[in-house]
């Protein structure tokens, strides 16, 4: 798992790699990710890692370029990891035939489908694989020290990592963020598609492991620190892609508080990265708080 | 000349709205630009104008999407236009050849060449066009204070049209700034080949209108506002296609100090909006000392 350096950017006085290495994860295939170094990393201090889910059609690249993170996020001295949405290149018959299933969408999960199980794992390569070709390429990370976060897909993503993380006790993420996440996926067209596509039991074997809504009812003890932004103009949020509405009361359901788990619903802010943009700092600055803390 | 809204965000409190013109300057073809207008903006509160022109093979969107700008323009009250760089669909043959000439590479002139003149009127359309359509729809800009910058050959295009404006004494712009601009166009080959393609005149028609280095040489007297930024590790920048050390230099000769021309060497930043996006809020301060005295 050797890293290829593809490109590099100097921004913020720290530096954006994009790296390529041969994934296991996804079957073989190359796979690509963006790294973001603040300038005050270094093998004598190494810096908390904060991991960006990209949503549907997007790359590496969408986040780094349109999110306007990696200004707050040099100022706060915290790196920010953005891999790809999907594999690419499997060769798999209609894995580009639409732009919300395949190739773009991979939804974060370990398809369990045999069309689909060799490659189409982004829950490995995102949980433990990067992480694991980051640490063995010596990068000055302290992956003591990671949160999550991401958009719409990718914030389904990020919030199914980070609950399962908690669930499952094994504190890789010390907080999530999302912007328009699809936060009830087994609920919505997104999902049923996604679930039926790529996993042998389908929605229902979705249910357990890979819908936020479902995961938070299950917890209530564990304290979590969980912040949600959706914009109120989201024409995904209004055909009922996204229902944000049912986390919250999921959450509220289970016993989490406004500090434990905020949504907020942004007035007049749609899908795309000006609304991201626009809430891009205040995401880090949440992060940074336990993070740094 | 009426207006199309051809789609609206909402970013930063503020709204970026792409809209579609006949445009006459650009012979009568569809031309799109984004306009971004922060949250103050009011029938009785209009706003300063920035306007941002891009670099070769961008469009209206690049600028709005990558340079980090609308966060800062939002806190200091200023809309920023970002029109396209070419007419784009005029048939012309071979205008689609080049990456660097014709369509994606208008080069913010007036073209006297007649197979080019008819559409390729950027100059027209940024200067005069442009605020025109704004004032005819009624939107609350205050075009007493406005300003321009600029990146590689959209840094050319607002040095230009800002020193030209101090020659002639319009005072259309009270500030300029751009990243990477092309500096001395007539001594390197992108501007070579656009000037001799535009122009009747060719290389020498330039000289007099279309030539940072060679239009600060004609001021000195009159103050002027001028803050430049290039990466050392830019490789247009290596290859000579930017030259900013003669605009410079020509600069100093004429006799203007570092505070009335201010040009600075960034060391490791390249040619990307990652470079911009780092100094994009820095510019968006500079003009505003301008656009708000």
């Amino acid at each position: 798992m050797s890293l290829e350096k593809v490109s590099s950017n100097k921004a913020f006085d720290g530096e954006l790699v994009k790296y390529k290495f041969k994934s296991d994860a996804l079957g073989g295939l190359d796979a690509n990710f963006n790294l973001f170094l603040p300038a005050n990393a270094a093998e004598g201090n190494k810096v908390p890692l904060l991991t960006y889910l990209a949503g549907l059609t997007c790359t590496e690249d969408n986040g780094a370029q349109k999110g306007h993170f990696l200004g707050p996020a040099a100022k706060e001295g915290i790196a920010i990891l953005f891999p790809d949405t999907s594999p690419r290149g499997a060769g798999i018959e209609g894995e580009t035939d639409s732009w919300d299933f395949g190739v773009g969408a991979g939804f974060y999960l370990n398809a369990t489908h045999p069309k689909w199980a060799k490659h189409y794992n982004m829950l490995t390569h995102i949980t433990i694989e990067l992480p694991q070709v980051l640490e063995t390429a010596g990068l000055p990370i302290d992956f003591k020290r990671q949160s999550i976060f991401g958009h719409s897909m990718g914030g389904h993503g990020a919030l199914t990592l980070y609950l399962n993380s908690v669930l499952q006790g094994t504190k890789q993420y010390r907080s999530v963020s999302a912007f328009a996440p699809i936060s009830n996926p087994v609920n919505c067209p997104w999902g049923q598609k996604a679930f039926s596509g790529y996993l042998q039991g389908g929605v229902d074997e979705a249910r357990d492991k890979y819908d936020a809504t479902e995961l938070i009812k299950k917890l209530g003890k564990e304290p979590v620190h969980v912040l949600v932004d959706y914009g109120t103009a989201d024409n995904f949020y209004k055909n009922g892609q996204l229902l944000p509405e049912n986390f919250l009361k999921a959450a509220r359901d289970t016993g989490y508080d406004e500090v434990q788990v905020r949504v907020r619903a942004q007035e007049g802010y749609d899908h795309s990265y000006y609304f991201i943009s626009t809430f891009g700092e205040d995401h880090i600055h949440f992060h940074a708080n336990f993070l740094k803390a």
